[in-house]
């Protein structure tokens, strides 16, 4: 069976935006898998000790790192099974999908979570997470939060182009959801799993497609 | 020979994105055209009288309004030229950088670019657009240029997406410009004319960009 690393806390939940990618697209896929609670202190003991980022997987020994080259690697390697980029041969919209929310969801996001994910690291890695994030951020984990709080209707409106693409069509990716409508539920996902409450409104419509990419996801464990 | 009724200004300057989309789009296809300087007062009086905004295509007797629609009618009727929306049949890519701009870099280049607007625009015309943009903005026309002008980093970090994709290649839509490269760029020709000073770096990738997208384009009238 396929091994997926997923990046775990001492909770045992599993927030990894990436991750969620990774296990979005195996169910997706419809293979069969483990997604095996994973510390970031343990990623180098995995494969052969160059991965630096989960997630990984392990694949009757054939090992892929990085949520992207995973998906791309179960597209060639399980051609049979639906594809995860329908009518996209060339990943033109794929690859704008993920540079928007690498560059624009992603750097509002993690801000507003960092905290609470120091909160849930297992002790020892604590120390190491709050230095390299508060040298990324340019501030504490703390007053990345706080400021984060103020600016919450600024990362709800950078939602505004999917919120035109739902007025027309159910998912991202058409009739049915495929890899990049799992990038962008894997940046809501990550906020609603670390903070608990809700990012949108009830009544965006970006929650009702939430509801129903989140109704077909693997659980958590 | 096609006419395009294209948003001429008092001083003959031909600002309007969607205008440019369409502009492109027919030398895309490397269609003869006219590009017909039209005020805003005359939209009413073209075709059947339905037309509310421009650009308006009349290609010997069939007319068209409204960019995306220009392009999708001369993808169709022309479909022996090159294509606007290659490797994109359900238009996934072309839908979701449309909705990027209109929805992201439209509303933070509008504000900037209004008032600028409002003083190249004949005489009769200027009460009308002051009054029903002022609503738009929910400020004064000069408020909302200043405003914008203190966020103007922001809609510079707003590219973003587009900067990551551009490392990779030459145009978004791949090895060739396409009908998403003209989304953007009309975006960024209607700051550029309007506003005479470049928004973004000289260093920047994008400009790179727009100096290919537009040494392709037609010139201005």
């Amino acid at each position: 069976m396929i091994v997926l690393f997923d990046l775990a806390m001492q909770s045992g939940s599993r927030p990894s935006p990436f991750c969620w990618r990774a296990k979005l697209a195996l169910k997706h896929k419809n293979l069969a898998f483990e997604a095996r609670a994973t510390a970031f202190s343990q990623i180098r003991s995995l494969g052969d000790g160059s991965f630096k980022t989960l997630p990984i997987v392990d694949d009757d020994g054939r090992w892929t790192g990085g949520s992207r080259s995973i998906a791309e690697y179960l597209e060639s390697h399980y051609e049979d099974a639906a594809t995860l980029f329908p009518h996209d041969p060339q990943r033109l919209f794929a690859n704008f999908v993920e540079s928007w929310v690498d560059t624009t969801l992603h750097p509002q996001i993690f801000p507003l979570v960092a905290c609470a994910i120091w909160e849930c690291l297992p002790a020892p890695e604590k120390a190491y997470f709050r230095q390299t994030r508060e040298i990324r951020l340019g501030t504490t984990l703390e007053d990345a939060r706080d400021r984060s709080l103020l600016k919450i209707s600024d990362l709800r409106a950078s939602f505004g182009p999917m919120r035109r693409i739902l007025k027309t069509q159910p998912f991202l990716a058409g009739e049915n959801a495929a890899y990049a409508d799992y990038i962008v539920f894997g940046a809501l996902k990550w906020q609603r799993l670390v903070c608990r409450t809700p990012l949108l409104d009830a009544s965006d419509a970006i929650q009702a497609w939430y509801a129903r990419v989140d109704n077909f996801a693997p659980t958590e464990d």
